[in-house]
């Protein structure tokens, strides 16, 4: 099939086709960026589905038949996976291919996935910075990257060129694209969001430990602030135990801080420190103004 | 001034005109509850907003000049100022007047505020269940409640009809409204509300205390968690300490159980267990369900 005069890319290959994926697929749809979309997945049911939501121009359970003749091939898979998906791809990839991803932690991708890659294939490691707490390719939508962040995170040397056109297909997504050192963004993101994430599931589990009376009184009462950590706390659970497996250095070493200060929280409880508690309170109010600003709110 | 025919109350007193009180306010003027609505606060200019958003038909410095000749005195100060606004209003009481409060701690109440109410006079303390990150007498609106819970904690022998009319209220400002043991209520509110509060506070206080560069890229990339948290840690600091030290004996109960089971995930990364991660943020996406069930999502 031949793309259309404006695809940025004549044939792009989805490695994987969950919330993600389905809405980068919305995306290359709605604005014809991609003569054809071809999505590879291991489950049939997956397939399927993006067939019938009219995602897929062909289905692929292989990885390198989804691959052959793509000029853009983007890793939509857990991180876990890319191991084994880029030993299994790399047969059919062409010299010039763009390899992509969308994961959350981008030091191990440039060391998984960089050595399986030929010679001439330009890997550009990405992080469109979205998400809902909704999985599977029926939860996608193209406005999920609308006015968010998407991070490209390219080793030394890559062809700029290649940047460039990764670069423009997260701009017509409706993101702002920046570039940064995978090893920072790890750190970065390891305190916005995969700390967030990991006290999300300690809280709502800690929460079931209860006894049966109380913890059907905690989801009846949980619009005091618990609701909102159930919402994070029911993220894809695959997805999140890869994450903190691949980025495991950046989280400890943010989790150690967080049970210091959590810890000396504790005793200004216990000792009845007022003041203390007092200071602390005023002063996170101000990151709100912070985040504000920085019109993330 | 007469009361309108239909009032539930003749004259309504509330002490302290902030996010809960304001809005409370809005509810009275909306649906004509109180022939005269009183406001007491510390703050001239707290005052002089009550006014001009024509949220009192009387101001006052002294408590005990605001409850003169009221049906329902509400608190709306902070848990801390019980004992400080009790005995100053206490000479101001008449009997069969009701006293109320919105505090999100019951026990203390109970503790604070009982001895020093005269005889004949009814303590009802109540929970309505509902905030926003916002506070002051500017943040009010009248649908705050709407949909909400409402827990009163009435001492054992209190008069039933001033529990009614205090739930009829709370129920015309759209509430569901249970009656629950004031100890029971401190115990769940703990889990579902104090220690979210408090978690959210730490984090977003560790992030505060990271490097001027990085902490400004935490703002940026806020939207992977870390914003639901600011949002949180944005409440009102002088309420949430009186929360922290009234509630102390259930807050750090469940804190030793959240600090048990976020040390064991710490060690699960540490040791890469994947399979005991995959199986605790499998359990905690289930309790979203119960949450959704319970229509307080």
């Amino acid at each position: 099939m031949a793309p259309p005069q404006d695809a940025l890319f004549a044939r792009v290959a989805l490695i994987g086709i969950g919330l993600i994926g389905s809405s980068l697929a919305h995306v290359l749809r709605r604005d014809g960026l991609a003569g054809h979309i071809a999505v590879a997945a291991r489950s049939d049911a997956s397939l399927d589905t993006a067939t019938r939501l009219g995602l897929a121009d062909s289905t692929h359970r292989d990885p390198a038949e989804a691959v052959a003749g793509a000029d853009l091939v983007v890793l939509c898979t857990p991180l876990g996976a890319y191991t084994e998906v880029g030993a299994a791809m790399a047969p059919g990839l062409a010299p010039g291919c763009i390899v992509s991803d969308v994961g959350s932690v981008k030091q191990s991708v440039i060391r998984d996935l960089g050595p399986l890659l030929p010679d001439g294939v330009h890997l550009v490691p990405g992080h469109p910075v979205a998400g809902t707490e909704h999985s599977g390719p029926e939860a996608g939508f193209a406005e999920l990257f609308d006015g968010r962040w998407c991070i490209l995170t390219p080793p030394d040397g890559t062809d700029a060129s290649a940047v460039d056109r990764v670069a423009a297909l997260w701009r017509q997504a409706g993101m702002t694209v920046e570039i940064m050192d995978p090893n920072h963004h790890d750190q970065v993101l390891a305190i916005t969001s995969h700390l967030p994430h990991l006290i999300a599931y300690t809280i709502v589990s800690t929460a079931t430990d209860l006894e049966e009376d109380l913890q059907k009184e905690v989801f009846k009462y949980s619009a005091g602030g618990f609701r909102d950590f159930t919402r994070i706390a029911a993220s894809d659970p695959v997805m999140w135990r890869d994450v903190f497996l691949n980025n495991r250095e950046a989280v400890l070493d943010i989790l150690g801080r967080f049970s210091e200060d959590l810890t000396a929280l504790q005793r200004a409880i216990r000792r009845n420190e007022g003041e203390a508690l007092h200071d602390l309170f005023s002063r996170t109010r101000d990151v709100r103004r912070g985040v504000i600003d920085a019109n993330q709110a």
